[in-house]
């Protein structure tokens, strides 16, 4: 057992840290003034982002998140990290607004280039990933429904109907995050397609270009309140949009499995991202907890205050070792191995950001709950997260189901 | 013991229940549209309301809110209810985004309103509280400051300079609800007088006219995202900001007495609303999990979801117990009598309301984040309240010292 | 609305207070400390017992538990006290581990003379009820059984067999408490009579005296390490028990209806004997945050202490006020009406308890899980009520149910 | 980073693992029925234990828990495990109620040894180490104290004073567990030796024979009604306990820094067994809910039991991590280096066995409060722990203020 970073880890670590600090962070609050100002129909993106990428990319700090060593014509080949150094990036990353873009490592584009590296065509990858991955162009995932319980998948009610060359796609789509982007390219969508099919292996991916006739995008989703521009979360109708059939990613009815692959490394990107705004909330908490002073006391000494500082560093480091743990899972015993572990990380950190981060507001006052902190976005960030990716019942399902596989069951008479 | 409602709460509830159910509810969605679109420096009032209100005025159903039966020039006298009878039909006001304003019974000009009645000169009655009451104008209360821990009241760093025949105001106060409304004519302004004198005798309450010079707006501040047009919340400067010493309220040094008096019924009207929202959120619940289907079965029949309704139910019944005792003990042991159950409502209900929408907003799916459904701004409203108004720890803090007072402390050894 | 005491339940409160004071606290010690050290096999009554009832009796202070006034040969009429009213006596009565027996008001008897009072034939009350009544016999409930999940009571698995004019039980029941109380006569047994019978019309309830050939008494159950002598939790087995057939209660078959009659009353006394001792635990907590130092502070300075202390008292309160509304909706709509408030403080009041002894105990140390505090003990009365007349699970699975029956269920397509 | 136990650790794991359930578990159940048996006064050791002692001696599985290899005359060499690879065996041994005394590694033993390895003089070794490492005594430690708040050491009011070549003890002690075994033959005491120096150079540690005069077991403590024979909590009277200089381990008023010394591990210790308990008893909730029917389904499958079910799963598989990252801090930087980590688990790992073990015997109905399962004794366990050792909130004191440590105070203003 050895719980230090690997030496590899660690320098990448130092690195894109000095890179945030120097060049991101002296940037952000500007940039984060700009598109929170962007109403629907504004979205626009601050020119210091392609800046920023630029020198990520020319400083290696790039596609950091490919467990492979990548080669991209025309843009520098991925260092290739396990996911247990990656995630030691990720939480890095977390603490800032834009750090994930800036590397090309945000979601969904890392879950949509990995779809697309392991079952995208040669022609697919060549329009749509090499553009990806060299940080040209932004990618939406279409799967969650407004009119069905999507944490169900087989509830899925959008069509991906084979009509001889050609596919068909009919459905309504939302919470397609990234959509609003102005360099949104391609969509990701997944429909059925045959429904008498086994159960997994009725729906299809197909890439979607995001100006195809049909796709309308009708409007832009709050969460909380934010509307999360220049990317945003939008409301999308497929309507008859039909595209040559080589756009199915795999083979239709493949889509399942495609889904299952491209969800455990972006669960844990996921939730060391959060473990590091968990992290920036702690940390705003204590200094605020030190710095104010009411009844003539820092806060920190009055009442529960330095309890619930401790019981937020607790509940932060063991999430932070769960996931961990996962992602060398992930590396050592492949997707199945982890299966468990990932549900898991999705239900526990979350769940522990969101109690961090309420604690932390709770300690900033009214100014807490305001944009003047990062505390109102974070909250919203770990809440979305108990739903985005499968609502944490649904993970919590998978737990108990492995963790009750060993028994036998009761006879239960038949009954229902 | 009778936990019935009396004969005229009962039917003064039948009444404003249809008045909502007939009047309010078919025009909300489309007002909430409008000013949930408008940006800061955008608030205007969707003309329906000064109707909406119009027709509760003729209907009686206004300024419910007040103990007394109030004669106003020109309104119709108050019924005079007390706090256990109103704490009823607050409830079901706080269903609504707007029935409280429609009843001329919402925040914060139900406070002044108090404040003017029992410490307002004849002269501030006639030009402030009478427009008040006839709901032509609206208010404001600059109590909080940015700069220190506003939970100790004594940290208060705004001042109100005695001079002569004058009182001048400087400072800097936020999170002034009301501010942003553009019928709002009048704000409440506390601030330091005489740093010599007793603790509670420092400071002072002044009315300022929204259009004195040296009053500035400096921004309008989100909550959680949300800007809460047409009303808002506010950073107010205050500069130099000079009037005549009988906009003082009371006495010059008498802040402390007027602002206690002000707490405890506002403090019943916020729980009771907020559990009337609680509610809601529970009926949405439950219609969302029953006819909502996942792997086969109503959400409702799915994990935990079963029992987090029953505790949702079980919390909420007794939330609204618990402040109508608090009610009951204002109406029969005054403000000292019901210190601590005013203190125990202020933290149990904001939690309460906290927990019981989040669990909606899980049942819902992203749906609950959006704008879609009234969960993400119930929560909001929620969690502002367990800091508004005094926090949950300061709240926590009255109890334990009731609590404890009958003990004798161990000696201490003269440590600190 | 009306949160007072009637005259009638305050007087009443204010006699048993001082008896407890006066006669039962000086003596209350000395009591336990003789039965804890019972073994199985030596359980014996204290003679003070009988002196302290006997003192009852004379004093009126007798049977309060029962609504009615019911006159009883040879003993005092009980003064038919409302359960809203019995309900204040039961929380003083809590907090003593005997007042409830010197007041004849202990369960299992008062549901067994609730039972036999409303169920029993002329010859069952003049047997078995009359002595009850009297305080000079005591009494068990035989219901839950080992083997199966008693939670589900169409799970029972003993039988109740008419043969003839004889009815023939057999089959083990367990946590049959007060079988070893030596003044234990009777057993009100429950078991399986017609198996094709409605699933509400299958069971009996029967009389069984305590000496019947074929009962045997197979060991006496620890709680958490506590035997609860004298009176004691048995298992027990039947085995070919044949008794005449007027030993059923009511008519073979309707021992449900009888069961549901037991239970509304007898859990709100269960409750409010919890909630006096949470009410017990409470006062030790602050004694002691008061009176021990540590780091040069009482502990009621230290870090989260106050908050727990404000904490358990918004729980008790909440809860006594839930506790009080069903003892009024039994008074005023019978147990029909009662039914979802019976189930909410049989769920509320253990889990309420529970936590604030737990919290007692943390601030006494290591004393707190000794005998030398009642807490112990408390913890383990609470934590065993999450269990007896239904498991929390359950109750919660009674509120869900009705908060749920006003809406449509999804149609499930059919599927499991 | 690599999350996989050592070979070594692997192979004595596979080796402790099968002779536990070889040797030990056919005889555990008959050990526990006579210890329980025991009252006060009754302890004896059942003679199977010390065949045990003698198989696992032989083997080699002895003295596990030293992290150093350790010549004893006469017995074995111990291994000399880092504290993660010991870790992973102390979770297994926890599973067992006797398996750490059969392979040597109970407390207070284990911690009282490594005192006597690093700080005794050869001839304490010689007289008390060796017996002990060979298992042919037992030990106990006396520190805390009945009259005031020990979780402040500070406070101790038991004294050390020495007078020429000797030194005296005076005071009372409790909970110093071990002592009514009857191989107890040296007590480890700590007493306040001089007043007027440092606050961390006052106590002194002494070697106490169990028989030396003034030594007087006044009783044995039960904890939540569990007597824990045969060795059982005592509390301890030291009058004038008259003892040559030499007793003193180290020097006078050196006691502080040998107590640090003896906490780091000990509490691994502790928590590893307990995430062992916290393991058999979420196989016991698991089998029940597979194995009981109620409602015509599975435990299992009814309300939040599943969900419960994953929440023990995810608090376990935390807390182990976190334990396991504890002790290999403790290996790699020392007991400075993990003071907060061992602070972070003495909290985390309790209260999560007390919630894994509750919800356990929730599942197994009134069977789970008994003696029929290990849930009692394990909950009791869990929960004296969160008091032994430093209870909950001294910890969560160590944690915060290891956090807040960077961060700079704000100016009170002087105020207290």
């Amino acid at each position: 057992m050895d719980f230090a970073p690997t030496p590899r880890a660690q320098d990448l670590l130092t690195r894109i840290d000095r890179f945030i600090r120097d060049q991101i962070e002296p940037v952000e609050e500007a940039y984060l003034r700009q598109v929170t100002a962007q109403r629907e129909g504004e979205f626009a993106v601050p020119p210091v982002l392609e800046q920023l990428k630029a020198k990520a990319r020319d400083a290696g700090l790039w596609n950091l998140f490919l467990p492979q060593a990548v080669e991209v014509p025309g843009g520098p080949t991925s260092p290739g990290l396990p996911n247990a150094d990656y995630a030691i990036l990720a939480e890095r990353m977390g603490r800032s607004a834009i750090a994930s873009e800036v590397f090309n490592c945000s979601a969904p584009d890392t879950g949509n280039m990995e779809v697309l590296l392991h079952f995208g065509s040669p022609a697919q990858q060549e329009r749509w990933l090499h553009p990806l991955l060299r940080g040209e162009i932004r990618s939406a995932f279409c799967m969650t429904e407004p009119d069905v319980a999507s944490s169900d998948a087989t509830n899925m009610r959008a069509t991906a109907i084979v009509d001889g060359d050609e596919i068909v796609l009919n459905g309504r789509k939302w919470w397609s995050t990234g959509i609003g982007h102005p360099d949104c390219d391609v969509l990701i969508f997944m429909g059925l397609t045959d429904p008498t099919a086994h159960r997994y292996a009725q729906h299809s991916m197909v890439c979607v270009p995001r100006d195809a006739p049909g796709v309308t995008v009708e409007r832009m989703l709050p969460t909380m309140g934010f509307l999360d521009g220049p990317h945003g979360h939008g409301e999308v109708s497929f309507d008859d949009v039909r595209l040559p059939l080589d756009a199915v990613i795999g083979t239709p009815g493949g889509a399942f499995g495609i889904a299952q692959a491209r969800l455990g490394p972006g669960r844990v990107h996921h939730c060391m991202r959060l473990i590091g705004l968990a992290e920036l909330a702690l940390e705003h908490a204590c200094r605020r907890a030190m710095s104010r002073t009411a009844f003539g006391k820092p806060l920190a000494n009055l009442g529960g205050n330095r309890e619930r500082i401790a019981d937020a560093r607790m509940a932060i480091d063991q999430a932070r070792l769960l996931v961990l743990q996962a992602a060398w899972l992930l590396d050592t015993q492949g997707l199945q191995g982890a299966l468990g572990a990932v549900s898991q990380i999705k239900v526990v950190v979350p769940n522990m950001a969101q109690g961090v981060i309420d604690m932390a507001i709770q300690l900033h006052g009214g100014g807490g709950l305001s944009d003047d902190f990062p505390l109102a976005g974070a909250w919203t960030m770990a809440r979305s997260l108990r739903l985005a990716d499968g609502p944490d019942e649904v993970h919590r399902g998978v737990v108990a189901r492995l963790e009750l596989a060993p028994y036998k069951p009761a006879d239960a008479g038949g009954a229902a």
